[in-house]
């Protein structure tokens, strides 16, 4: 049996090595558009922060590593067409020459590309996007060579945050353009308000609530003008708004797409095509609070798809249990992170979310060190289910595996209260008695207690 | 109505600020054997090792801050004696003099002494047990004014592992005595031969499989005396061998208790006799692993219970939803801990436990920082039931908090594969795609399988 999985990246990867787990005799070959398998693309900033000296250590495993699992791996090879009816695929060779390829099943895992605004002027060599390993090594160049001063950043995602961190790291000015009214709009705006504060404080300039309209080669650097009535002129521009399903070669093949153009699966990771599964950044994705499939590329996301593609395709059948959403960044020295849905998703949803905040200690304010954490909790006022939580504190006060605490109750549909019935560790120097999300669950419920009564 | 609790550390103090949450009118008073209410306990080493100057700001919160509640704080204040049928209680009040107090309802949360080895020679004033204020104080005092060079610490529990920390950061030589073949007998014995070699690497001379049979006095210092045959003279030594409940009060007033002596409660945290509640340190403990009690006094369990018997109390219908035994410590720059069952307790149980150790990095390696991270996780062989699981790690690897998503899947009865379908959260500098336990787990169904096949 030959298996064949389109893209290098976190989701074809997970699936040619969990089929390799469970069937230690299928012909496995993974067919990777450029020269970087198994890159960890999350791991960019980094590397262009200086914190990263070699581009090479980005690899989760090396080429070598991965076909020492008796997986066949064709570099830069292009997957031009699927033929499903006859199990081919055609591909461009390195050599610029098409080949024929037959599968017995197939994993697309075509990822994502960056989205490219409609804008004036952005074919300018000092503005770029950041996605492929390419790219990357564009703007490394760039930033080695001509040492840029200043930059502008268009979206205050995770990655702008982790750009405006990496540039102002390298010395540059940095000014961060966000559509929203804050930055991180995955976050309850209060949480954002505050991560705005704590930019600017690392001398980030941020402004909100501001649109790009375009912009213009001037010598000085390039001149980006927007509104409200703004211009600015920076020796660097970074788009970073977002991605787009990779989906051209599947759609050509007769695979339904849907949300935002992603590949429509079911929970096994099946498309609607006999023996083609997807998984990753190219296709929608089961929400687990929703209860429906959204577009949500995230990493861990196509680790997990891709294992169950992987599994399902050698005859398994697991079902892909949902994302939650769950999300964490690192900005300086703050961890900020989210799970399940904001308050304004939760009732979006049909929900009653009332959401409160607390301001505590990460651990006993008498050891030395205790650093302030705030946490929020989102819950249902009629049902009292546990729907969402964000953390936000110093990345050493346990942030991200915190709000793991709250992702694994929200798995399993527990209310606020239940927060407290959990047995979680303690020792001063690392907690309280009561965990701070169990704090927060307190509030939830007496503030609850307070507004019925 | 008039709520009366006994006892006031943990257990106690929830119990009061969760029924004065509950109900605005009820008289609360909380009876306090000493003048230390509220005071963290598990701190006390902290303040021994000089990283804490004042001792005040152990207390979780100050007598003012209770009585702010509108609860009544009769400090130095002995319970003698309950007579249930009169629902009153005697106390001997700090002048001397005895007094009747009337109660509706009430909750003893007498906590715990700490076992007192009977051994020649541990009237010496150089030999130390651990657990109230007043004996901490005598020992900071000790410490100050003879400053001793060296001490053997008999116990390597969490306290004697704190312990041993904490004398080592006044520049004492210390020697740990423990009796069963490695250190931190509460976790599985390869877990805590690699914790032997750390302390040992810190300078803490470690003699396990080593029992105490006598304490000499001599100028030189304590003399003590050991099998197998061994001895050693220090200028002070620590006993610190576990806890009993305290309960003489409780059986006095014909409440039954159970294992080693502690209290019967039922899952409401009930005593057999009427308006009795009981909670904390000296009573028994639902495991919910088990579904059965066992004694497993710990601060997070007794305000959890104490919580319950609050709410309980004033007419609530809680059920405590029991302990998994989860337990972090810190020493020196490590944590580590445990949750659930380790491999001995499973296989008592009446389980297949089957258990792998996986040892990872606490987030991406190409990202400065990371530290190995060791997670050991158990599940039943035949059904696939996750057991329980240990981590260790330097303390900034949020080696505590991933050990609380171990605990989260516990309490929900995961499967050890159910694991990989939780949503946690990634970003390269805190964490891996798949977190650490996440990893452990696939490593645990892996060799599962080829025992298997």
């Amino acid at each position: 049996m030959h298996l064949v999985m389109i893209g290098g990246s976190d989701a074809g990867i997970s699936a040619a090595l969990r089929a390799r787990e469970l069937d230690r005799t299928a012909e496995i070959t993974l067919v990777v558009g450029d020269a970087f398998p198994n890159f960890s693309i999350c791991g960019l900033p980094f590397y262009l922060s200086g914190e990263i000296s070699d581009w090479r250590t980005l690899a989760h495993r090396t080429h070598e590593e991965i076909e020492s699992h008796g997986i066949r791996v064709l570099l830069n090879t292009w997957a031009e067409s699927i033929d499903p009816g006859a199990h081919r695929m055609t591909v461009r060779a390195p050599d610029g020459r098409h080949q024929e390829i037959a599968y017995d099943r197939l994993v697309v895992a075509t990822g994502a590309v960056p989205v490219r605004p409609s804008l004036p002027g952005l074919d300018d060599p000092r503005v770029f996007l950041l996605h492929s390993m390419e790219d990357s090594f564009r703007l490394h160049a760039f930033l080695e060579k001509s040492t840029p001063q200043s930059a502008v950043i268009v979206g205050a995602g995770y990655i702008g945050l982790e750009m405006a961190d990496a540039l102002t790291h390298r010395g540059i000015r940095v000014t961060l353009i966000e559509q929203a009214d804050h930055v991180l709009p995955t976050v309850d705006p209060d949480f954002g308000a505050q991560l705005d504060e704590y930019l600017q404080s690392h001398g980030v300039t941020v402004m909100t609530g501001s649109r790009v309209r375009g912009l213009e080669r001037t010598v000085q650097g390039v001149h980006v003008v927007g509104e409200p009535d703004w211009q600015i002129t920076a020796d660097l521009v970074l788009v970073v708004v977002g991605v787009a399903p990779d989906t051209d070669l599947a759609a050509r093949a007769g695979i339904f797409t849907g949300i935002r153009g992603a590949i429509r699966v079911d929970r096994q990771m099946r498309t609607n095509l006999p023996d083609i599964w997807a998984a990753g950044d190219c296709v929608e994705t089961y929400h687990r609070l929703l209860d429906t499939n959204t577009y949500l590329p995230l990493g861990t996301t196509a680790h997990k798809q891709g294992r169950v593609a992987g599994e399902n395709m050698i005859g398994g059948n697991r079902v892909y249990e949902g994302s939650l959403g769950t999300q964490v960044v690192k900005v300086f020295d703050w961890a900020i992170g989210r799970t399940g849905l904001k308050a304004s998703e939760a009732r979006a949803a049909g929900y009653s979310p009332r959401t409160t905040r607390l301001t505590t200690w990460d651990h006993k304010v008498y050891y030395p060190g205790a650093t302030p954490l705030t946490v929020s909790i989102t819950g249902d006022a009629e049902t009292g289910r546990l729907l969402g939580g964000q953390l936000l504190g110093h990345w050493q006060g346990q942030v991200a595996k915190r709000l793991d605490i709250l992702a694994a109750a929200l798995y399993h549909q527990m209310t606020v209260d239940g927060l407290n019935d959990l047995d979680l560790s303690y020792t001063p120097p690392l907690s309280s008695p009561w965990d701070p999300v169990q704090m927060a669950a307190q509030q939830w419920i007496t503030s609850l207690g307070d507004q019925c009564s």
